[in-house]
């Protein structure tokens, strides 16, 4: 029979919850929460080893479960049951999937990445501050296709709940990893992958830059815009051209604008 | 001596806070609320007629509030200073501008669009459910000077302050109706405007569409898509191909990928 938990003082309750609350919980336990079952699908696919998995019997089938389940079939996770109670206590978002997970982190670092295409095409976002701009920027990179996102000088771990939710389990499916500006900008040089830094200063229009060749885009915050490391070492500032009031966009369509073009130019 | 308010519970500051609260507020009392000087700025800019204006005199300079209130000469609002504890409660956001304003609505409608461009490029967006995402779309619609953006079967009024907020004032900038999809679609019709609707069905490659000639682009909500009577009515159905495991980008992404695309090959 399998363990049961319907007790919200339980202490495996509050090790759940205290995950979800701090990046820094996360790390000293090298653990993460994941909601939902099309996130939690991912996340196996993505190659994340399961620590426990939660369900609540009412709502999610057993069978679903154990499929899910099988998509690692040597993982040594413990299943455990939830009282509906629990599971509100315990569910992030307002869903009635019934289905959480714990999963190990795994951080991808930057000697880590191989590139299977000749010209890979990377985004970098320096410094992102809101959780939704980041997950849209991985839905946007999963649809691309992209080589890797890399995330300099983040402000939150990857495995912020309100990440995993936006992203829509994107942060899983594509190859992200994080570092200091200075790394990356080394990372980029040895690769000769060249240095696209979407900013306003000596910069060309996006559609006059050829992006057919080893590209990386980076993209900065709306606030502050980019570091001056990135603008000092930039094969080429690119920007798209504004003809209205404000000279802003949301950062996550810029990087979809930019990213687009080059996949249209790599297929002409 | 200008008018002062000191207390939380003056009439005129439950007022403020009732219109903030609700859509149903703000169309009762046909006026909403502004915060921040760039915001009031661009609904000055954009015919808006101001009814009051509250700043608190530590914060901000009173001629700075003249100069603002100099983009309409001829308006007849009502200046009043706040204490600072009184701006706290209105104030929506975290900000140290010290300045809100009421504005009376102006809705633009369908009928109002005079289309200075022979081929106008125009996006509908259908049902758009969360405030960023409309604020996104506007700010994107802004840089692109899109000649309108229609929002079909809107869930919420335009002058929701996260729309404002997350739009920083491009609400106030773009030409911005609403109406029922039946009406719009009649509407393009009827100025011969080509329908492309974002949607998978029967569709091609957005970069094999010619959107050069009067075009409006129909983007639908995340969760469901465009409804039908879009699909039906559409010149062409369109789509940006996705090579990830998740089909699916965060609305105001793909329009942004479409509009630029769109003005890319206007501008060739």
């Amino acid at each position: 029979m399998l363990k049961k938990i319907t007790s919200l003082q339980n202490n495996e309750v509050k090790w759940v919850l205290q995950l979800q609350e701090k990046s820094r919980n996360r790390r000293k336990e090298n653990a993460f929460v994941v909601e939902g079952r099309r996130e939690i699908e991912l996340a196996f696919k993505g190659g994340y080893e399961p620590i426990n998995i939660y369900y609540v019997p009412e709502m999610i089938a057993f069978e679903t479960v154990m499929e899910l389940s099988k998509l690692n079939p040597e993982h040594g996770a413990e299943i455990t049951e939830l009282s509906d109670a629990v599971y509100q206590k315990l569910a992030y978002r307002s869903s009635t999937e019934g289905l959480l997970a714990i999963f190990k982190i795994h951080e991808f670092k930057l000697e880590d990445l191989k590139f299977e295409n000749k010209n890979p095409l990377i985004l970098v976002a320096e410094a992102p501050e809101k959780p939704g701009n980041i997950g849209a920027i991985l839905r946007t990179a999963d649809a691309a296709n992209l080589d890797a996102v890399i995330i300099a000088n983040p402000k939150t771990d990857l495995y912020n709940p309100n990440i995993i939710r936006s992203s829509v389990g994107c942060v899983f499916t594509n190859k992200v990893c994080t570092g200091s500006t200075l790394e990356i900008i080394d990372f980029l040089n040895s690769k000769n992958i060249k240095i696209y830094s979407a900013s306003l200063q000596a910069s060309q229009n996006y559609l006059k830059t050829d992006f057919t060749g080893a590209t990386a885009i980076i993209v900065g915050t709306e606030s502050t815009g980019l570091s001056n490391e990135w603008i000092e070492n930039s094969t080429q500032n690119i920007h798209i051209p504004m003809e209205g009031e404000i000279d802003s966009m949301n950062v996550s369509v810029a990087a979809g604008i930019l990213i687009f073009e080059a996949k249209r130019q790599r297929n002409i």
